[in-house]
């Protein structure tokens, strides 16, 4: 069996580096990937090629967008070494993550391979596994790696084209970057970002469900909505709550950022003061938006609530909420 | 002479809407657009030819991302009516940017005309300006409506491929979407998030130089740079001060943010703190980066500086600085 090595860098110093405080209250999920990305490494093609082939290296294989786990004592990241990859023959080169104790790290898309688990021929305790749910699993550190990861895979598979000519594009600064074979064109990675708000007066806060996915009975959590091209944070929360509640917001203020990488999201977390309080809902995107007392959102949050469930704490909407349920937040 | 209305919606309740308090202290340049962007309208393709045709709608020309302004009493945009825009015969479908007052706005890449002044039929005080330039002069509510104008038609000019198939996209519900009309698949206009930063401790604080444009003599500004994909905007500060500086950053404290379509950016303004002190430049990105005492900081910003000078009222990096040259940020 091969020796996988786990991460030992878990807690919040890491983000920042050893030895150093850092006052953060939350680290989201998603958050906290303590690799060194590499900013000067990843321009050096000659160094990428002999770390992508130094026998320390380690590569985490995607699956159609699902990430190898392994099962031990609790979930970790499959890493593989750079013969097991070898062997794989991938068509696809791998995208360079960065750097921990000197190490790099590479994610790398193995869609192509009709029965991945067979054809890596690991053991009983490997399997890919669903991005979101492994997430909910692994430790803080490796679910930041997961994020970048699936968020860089996506984007590549994504981006073979270039979108000014429709030539192919080809990955270069180890996947910082596509570059246009005809017209030269350099395309980057995006990161869409997402006001996620929640909105509130001395007593209540607005509450959604939306249409879709989210439409389970009880189900409610703080409005969001991607930020338009030529608008500020502060903008695109007061545009967003009324569109799809009909509800006038005073003042925003910032509380924290997570990243989503389903496909690769920046959720921007806001509380804001809501001036009206007349609903007007935005039936095509809403199936309900509704005022919630305190009392009621605290019991939601200690799942005692019969008729209102919120998002679980891998999400920022349960900690904005939480943050205002808790009293953190007047206006 | 054609009537051109001047915009009504400039003071800061604009953005919220008429007769609300808006705690805002800052509206940066190119926030403040006034108009509704309206949501339900651009699902509505018969709403949208309708309006495309409506006498009283008005059209924003871009020629080569430059804007069409007009010299009157100070500079403003230049509207066009839907006859002068049929006039042209523009084979480009105009991008709905919303609606004032009733009234649907939409922006028009006129770049396919040879020479525009003369084809437009415009008297004198009619040009095309460099956007920057113009949002310089133009009032707050029309920089904002130039902000979205300008990222909107770069982002239609250079995606008119899929990057998933290399195949033709068409533009839908008004330009929020083009569509692929071979695989199908629907890509949205791209905002890249930039975190940008003011670092400091006690009494200095860190500006850099970067190559490139920016390294004019005695010019410095604040570090920036864009979050990567899997980051929070925390992470993305820390992360590329490390990188530019070598300095690390404790405690991150978000001010504000500003679109600035150069062409799709959203600026996220932040303080953070230092707590290391030496500095170790990345010769690749940085011409130089330095501490600067408050006092200097005080002097440069009143344009007294000998040797030091601050980004104008234009842009976030100027009033990051300032809140910090000013005390209002202390660790």
């Amino acid at each position: 069996m091969r020796h996988v090595p786990r991460l030992g860098l878990t807690s919040r110093a890491a983000i920042v580096g050893p030895g150093i405080h850092c006052p953060l209250s939350i680290t989201h999920t998603f958050a906290g990937n303590p690799l060194d990305r590499g900013d000067a490494q990843r321009r050096d093609p000659k160094w990428l090629e002999e770390a992508a082939r130094a026998p320390e290296s380690r590569f985490l294989p995607m699956w159609q967008l699902n990430v190898l786990v392994q099962d031990a004592s609790g979930p970790r990241l499959g890493w593989l070494s750079p013969t097991e990859v070898e062997r794989l023959q991938i068509r696809v080169p791998p995208v360079f993550l960065g750097l921990a104790d000197g190490v790099a790290h590479f994610a790398i898309d193995v869609s192509q391979l009709g029965d991945p688990a067979h054809e890596l021929d690991l053991d009983e305790t490997f399997r890919f596994q669903e991005s979101r749910t492994a997430a909910g699993q692994l430790e803080s550190a490796e679910a930041g790696i997961l994020a970048q990861s699936r968020s860089q895979v996506d984007w590549h598979r994504r981006h073979q084209f270039c979108s000014v000519c429709g030539a192919r594009t080809e990955q270069e600064r180890g996947g910082h970057v596509r570059k246009c074979g005809d017209c030269g064109a350099e395309h980057f990675p995006r990161t869409d970002p997402v006001a996620i708000m929640l909105i509130s007066d001395s007593e209540r806060c607005l509450l959604g469900q939306s249409r879709g996915r989210l439409a389970r009975t009880g189900f409610y959590s703080a409005l969001a909505g991607f930020l338009d091209q030529g608008e500020c944070i502060e903008e695109a929360v007061r545009r967003e709550v009324r569109e799809e509640a009909g509800i006038q917001v005073g003042e925003v203020r910032y509380h924290s950022s997570q990243p989503w990488p389903f496909p690769s999201s920046l959720m921007i977390g806001c509380h804001g003061q809501a001036i009206t309080t007349d609903i007007h809902i935005d039936s095509a995107e809403m199936a309900d938006v509704r005022w919630f007392e305190r009392e009621e959102v605290l019991r939601a949050l200690r799942g005692e609530h019969a008729d209102l469930r919120v998002p679980g704490a891998m999400a920022i909407a349960h900690h904005l909420i939480k943050a205002w349920a808790n009293g953190e937040v007047t206006w």
